[in-house]
């Protein structure tokens, strides 16, 4: 395990602290929603936790889950009690952008499911504004998609599809994945909304004012985040 | 054919009159779009138009273009010249409800890439307020749509899957429809908004400020009507 593995676990560690039994839990995509996962089904391997059920966000963490004997359902009309995922880059203000594992958008309906969103991550992913570094990926329906990067070209960003024409990534849903590079930091409520209004988007990956904490490993230990209207 | 079809396949002849040589033309899906598919391939047939490629909105409507010789395209990023399609309620100013045919996704995408977008229809498709008569179909995706419809639910509308959940209709796009049932007329501009921040929704039925003009006919003949931004 490498240092970056290691500050993923420790704030994976963090979240599942948060579990408690009965509850009806979220299970994030990714390389550090696979420490959470992990440590969830340790958990209830060893008796510390019972009665916990998931709600898998991708076919990946489907199959962790199982593999570990965490019991599995359908994403319930009520919702959940809590959802942990790990995101791309987040802010001090808890916005992200999630999505680079190509689950986004069964992650953002388990997360505006989830009474709790909880993220975790090591603190290279930590930004001043959305944009510094990561791409913001947009999932899009097949049908028209060289006119619909057309129209997210118009929003200043340089959409590339993800895995090129020829071998274009697919989504659990069966839809693409176009990555938003845009040249800097942007204003992700303006994008947000413009995005939203284009026909052929499925979903983005700016989950905006959704987490209510989040989890951050470093060299200095785990800083535990709280968003501002919590 | 009786007079309901009569009606359309008059409405139908006035938009295929807007149809040039040379032009990229978006073709519509149902029983309204189907007349002007039919009398369009009839005027390539005849010679009395040329060079026409069409980008088609269903699978159906793509059938019927390709055994009428219509020659089929992808979408392409500039966009189309024309694009022509029924509805299922339009009021005064052209706002439209669609999507009865289950292709909303596919037309809005088709509608909002045309320099033109043309509504065809019989006039007992006139409303004075969207949601006098015709439901509401929302595309979703099929992961979590239980707890999808109890946030539509939140809308003020009865969500009802279409097929039931035995055997849900599907979208070309392999999604699901949930058609929304108002008591009445709704506030289009609001449950649109609202409709776009829901995640799990792909898209809804609501065509506002997208029509140019509508051809609408019944006993009096066809009547013209001109978006007011025109």
């Amino acid at each position: 395990m490498d240092a970056s593995d290691r500050w993923k676990r420790a704030a994976a560690l963090r979240a599942v602290e948060l579990v408690e039994s009965g509850m009806l839990v979220g299970l994030g995509t990714g390389s550090t929603a696979r420490h959470f996962i992990a440590d969830l089904g340790a958990r209830l391997s060893a008796g510390e936790l019972g009665d916990v059920r998931a709600v898998p966000s991708s076919e990946e963490s489907e199959r962790q889950a199982l593999a570990l004997g965490i019991p599995i359902v359908d994403l319930p009309a009520e919702g959940l009690d809590l959802a942990v995922d790990g995101m791309d880059e987040v802010t001090d203000e808890l916005d992200a952008i999630k999505g680079l594992g190509g689950a986004l958008t069964r992650e953002k309906i388990v997360a505006s499911a989830a009474r709790r969103f909880v993220l975790i991550g090591d603190d290279r992913k930590r930004v001043a504004r959305l944009g510094e570094r990561a791409p913001l990926p947009v999932e899009v329906v097949r049908f028209g998609v060289n006119r619909t990067r057309a129209l997210l070209r118009e929003l200043g960003a340089e959409p590339e599809l993800r895995g090129g024409a020829q071998t274009p990534a697919v989504t659990d849903n069966g839809n693409l994945i176009v990555d938003l590079r845009f040249d800097g930091p942007f204003d992700a409520a303006a994008v947000a909304e413009a995005l939203a209004a284009v026909p052929g988007v499925v979903e983005h990956g700016l989950f905006l004012g959704m987490a209510e904490r989040a989890f951050i490993a470093g060299e200095a230990g785990v800083t535990e985040l709280v968003a501002p209207s919590s």
